[in-house]
């Protein structure tokens, strides 16, 4: 192809997004909840979860959709996952300032209600409040036959904490080092771009993957026999990362050799990919030097579209869906904990003090705004 | 015209609805967290908003959109009355559970980011936090050109009250005084047959409106000159009752002459109108024999459409927003209480124990399902 492919040619511009978000910020004022009262404000850089007083604990608000990966659901009429997308961008934004979510609320907007789409959603949502350990209370659904055309599927998740136990990234250093837990798939960021290389390329996604989709650690959720479908590698569900994180907040605020303030900061890799990093601190930076592998979807993708490198990391999580940035003293602790749990989890880099910016072991991969 | 309108044959069909949520929840197995730790859930009847466990306190989640509101809004490009919708279609409900609202995040999506838009929606959410005394804790902008065709609207709300306190409906008796607050206008439901009437009636939003708008009591958003359009009608932002239900609610957790006890139930008038009081209690009935005064407009669309005067009761709020159930011992100094912050609110029925049925002054208009 003459032009390579990157993601605001597949119709997202991040610049424009960023600009809207913005000038709806702008106009928001300050709370009318004064400090020390059930619902004021706490200020965080990063801004993955919305943090509230409420007593001796912190509560955290996170809402998200799913975007544009439902297309593809809804066209293989195949929801069985999304439910988990749903949750799984929410919570793991939660767990990112050190909550551990406990409940969920699910919106849904359909041209038209179909008993077939609901249950469908209905046990993907199950088996997500299951994985995320949370109850579901409440959800909505919309007739919006003006408004949407096919299943727009976003939720809530709230969580709580300790006051005073906040992951805020001002413990960070240079030296601290950077562990990676690895991604199932292509999670729920870039799915604009995923569906303009699939139509590129010209296959569909019943046909079977052109490359080996297996891979240690991950379970491809599976509707045919045989090989396995784009369809079914592009549905994968996003990874739930309660388990471990919470397990090992819980273990950190508890006996563990390692403390709560052991771990420096936490980072969703989503939409933004490794530049996403920037937000957890205003000045340092990041070296991703031992990356996790790149899974083999990405490589396709990568490879089918002409896309460059550096623009991959900028949409794409690579493999790796969650960094957390522990105290190097007890980073081999941290990590053998988490090893026992998830595998694949691997020292993947270090923060350091060589400006505000993202490098990688790839080369041209380096970001020095989010 | 030859049939009357109704809201099925507006494109909204209320059973199918049902169906499609019924199946969505029953899908859903029981939670995973276990009584008398946080996120534990709490099953109350009527079910407006979802309660959870927490410590000493429970925390109630409510997410509801807009709907087809925004059409109107949109083809207007007048958003300045939307967050206010979005925000009291969430507080709203969880008024109805006894609790007090205290964060609230939004989900848009647009099929692209729009600046003008999104400064419209910041500045009508700053309004509506300070009227719902909230903090906007997050939100989420998706662009989302294959799903969306313009924008859509929703949000979440986090509530809180102290555990013991919810109210349940389980002390509603027979003799209990029903209190009305009046409606602002046509709020956020009803809006598909709204639509479909003017579009019948051949009339544009930017008309004046062919009848007398004004009604003590309420304030139009106006953007035009001269007499109000109907388009500054029907978007006149759904009340957000938090005052003066709040402060109802903490006054009678304070030293006021009526207790929390003595609040047997609190309904929103949303979509179902009347109807929605049946959720309120399995088995006793619902006298609206004194209704508050229709508002203009609600008189305005029967006639121009030809709807049945019951169809007008299901599927709007008729210019009662809200009802609170009182003990008759009570209710005249609860009603004195909400008087003097709410001078248009008044008693307008009462509970009886002749079925699970609504009644009201009107003809014709009784319910016996929700």
């Amino acid at each position: 192809m003459s032009e390579p492919m990157d993601y605001a040619s597949a119709g997202v511009d991040i610049d424009l997004e960023g600009a809207a978000v913005a000038s709806l910020i702008g106009a928001l004022s300050k709370s009318v909840r004064q400090p020390g009262t059930p619902g004021a404000p706490v200020d965080l850089p990063g801004g993955f979860g919305g943090l509230i007083e409420f007593g001796d604990n912190l509560l955290a608000l996170a809402t998200d959709g799913v975007g544009s990966k439902l297309q593809i659901a809804t066209s293989l009429e195949q929801w069985g996952g999304v439910g988990i997308d749903c949750m799984a961008m929410n919570v793991n934004d939660l767990l990112c300032v050190g909550a551990e979510p406990i409940a969920f609320v699910d919106y849904v907007a359909v041209p038209k209600p179909d008993p077939a789409i609901h249950a469908a959603l209905g046990a993907s949502l199950a088996e997500a409040c299951r994985l995320a350990r949370v109850t579901l209370a409440g959800g909505e659904t919309a007739s919006l036959p003006g408004i949407v055309t096919e299943l727009d599927l976003s939720g809530t998740a709230l969580g709580w904490l300790p006051k005073g136990q906040a992951i805020t990234g001002e413990r960070l250093v240079a030296g601290d080092v950077l562990i990676g837990l690895p991604a199932a798939s292509v999670h729920s960021n870039g799915y604009s771009l995923v569906r303009k290389i699939m139509e590129h390329v010209g296959l569909s996604y019943t046909d079977e993957a052109p490359f080996d989709t297996h891979h240690d650690g991950r379970a491809l959720m599976r509707w045919t026999e045989g090989n396995a479908t784009l369809g079914e590698v592009f549905l994968t569900p996003t990874r739930i990362y309660c388990d471990p994180v919470v397990d090992l907040l819980d273990a950190a605020r508890g006996d563990e050799p390692f403390g709560i303030d052991d771990v420096h900061g936490i980072c969703h890799i989503t939409g933004g990919g490794l530049s996403n990093l920037l937000r957890l601190h205003p000045s340092l930076g990041w070296d991703i030097h031992t990356p996790l592998p790149v899974l083999p979807e990405f490589t396709w993708l990568q490879s089918v579209g002409g896309v460059e490198t550096r623009e991959m990391y900028r949409t794409f999580n690579m493999g790796m869906g969650m960094v957390i940035a522990v105290d190097a003293r007890q980073a081999d602790a941290v990590l053998r904990w988490l090893k026992a749990r998830m595998p694949r989890a691997a020292a993947v880099g270090h923060v350091n003090d060589d400006g505000h910016r993202v490098v990688h072991a790839s080369e041209g991969v380096e970001f020095s705004h989010y």
